[in-house]
């Protein structure tokens, strides 16, 4: 658990212009999060084989950027299916890393029960990472006793998040992008690293969303996983006259080779 | 429709080792064609917004790139809903071609009617390409004669595949990889690039196919075209015990940038 991973200077300066800054004073109260979305697919756009499926897909100068990365957040945000499947530790393993990021996790039906067990909290037991903030649509006197319990003593904690109105057909509960980073920043994170799974990228990318977006890091192996995996592609956006059109082209794109993987560097926000 | 193209140097450098030598004798008579899978996609490994609905991905160094690894190959192949549904001139327009690669159109059911004003036909009229060799699973008896004289006026055939034997649920004919590949070379064809559209790709990059390919050669735009497009992912694969196990994974990988987008080489074949 407590490996140290290094990231080397070539890859380092690639991705430092799609980074928070580092200097300037503080970030104004109103003023959004960064916001990084990165995340590894394979050739045909999957993140995993299947649902809970864990799959390697990246190699392992990969995995020191993404806890590169993780050092440069203040926080770092996944789905509750991404908890639930992984079982991740979402901490920072960077060699010369003086804090953690904040794990954020969004649940807004609370199918997780936090548990001493908990990679990720284990990993904050042993001041390796920190406990999570549990994003959740459940009202505060409906989250049960004991699970806010062994969060808190962990230093995480639930907070409440207003769902969109409109319910969707399945009748799950939703949290808008702009309501999720207003509680960032309520909580004092100026910087957000998303990192998934496929439901959270892709509401992310979509047209109505992907202007919060500073920065996109993706990781691309030379696999295909193949049909029935966890795909990342946005929503399918139309014209005026009903034709579809591309839901999202990145600016300021840069490719770098990494091991047999390239990774992607870009922006919506120009 | 006579635009010439450049394609320079540090690009050629980079996919020369992944092309057919130029130099050698005459290749053996049972010896299969070398095989070059290429094709452009976006980030969601989408070849177009939908079926029949031809959608501009790649830049201009992507398209000179294209024509430039025509002028390398023998023969050029797609599937009879490429044809049906862009009109391609299927043609080389890099500067200094001396030779034009042979369309192959695969086409069982025989859907094409050749027609003085395909862009494919006019071309070759002006000669500025060939006519394609158009493999069918049709009998000979059964093509319709003012198709054959149309094709034959223009230096082009029909050329009968067998299908294989198990017809899919659809009841549609397919030919396997390995017939398709000797009837190239029964007609003189040592190499053939295969450009789509996404049934064509896909059938080539499942486990039972994928040595059959050479090399690959794979364009990637910075864009999301989002859900419903025509997607480039191959049938699922399990292990012995129903597991998904990753389609494939190339080896010899180099990625280039090109412009704004990146160019994946790699091959199957060790």
């Amino acid at each position: 658990m407590s490996e140290q991973l290094t990231f080397a200077t070539p890859g380092k300066d690639a991705i430092e212009p799609y980074l928070p800054s580092t200097t300037g004073g503080p970030t104004p109260a109103d003023q959004k999060p960064f916001v990084t979305l990165t995340f590894a697919t394979s050739l045909d756009s999957s993140l995993s084989l299947a649902p809970g499926v864990r799959t390697r897909l990246s190699g392992p100068e990969s995995k020191a950027m993404t806890h590169y990365l993780r050092s440069r957040h203040d926080a770092i945000l996944v789905g509750v299916s991404t908890l639930l499947a992984d079982d991740p530790g979402l901490n920072c393993r960077i060699e010369g890393a003086t804090s953690q990021p904040r794990p954020i996790v969004v649940d807004p039906h609370l199918r997780w029960t936090p548990s001493d067990s908990d990679k990720v909290l284990q990993l904050s037991r042993a001041a390796q990472g920190l406990a999570p903030f549990v994003l959740t649509g459940v009202a505060p006197a409906d989250v049960p006793r004991e699970s806010a319990a062994v969060l808190e003593a962990h230093g995480g904690r639930f907070i409440h998040v207003d769902p969109v109105p409109s319910v969707s057909s399945d009748g799950r509960m939703r949290f808008s992008w702009p309501s999720i980073l207003e509680v960032l920043r309520a909580n004092g994170l100026t910087s957000v690293m998303v990192e998934g799974g496929g439901r959270i990228i892709n509401t992310l990318l979509h047209p109505d969303a992907q202007d919060l977006i500073d920065s996109v890091i993706v990781t691309i192996a030379p696999t295909w996983l193949g049909q029935g995996g966890v795909v990342v592609s946005p929503e399918r956006v139309q014209d005026e006259e009903g034709i579809p059109v591309p839901a999202g082209r990145l600016s300021r794109v840069k490719w770098h080779s990494f091991g047999e993987d390239v990774v992607l560097c870009g922006t919506f926000n120009r």
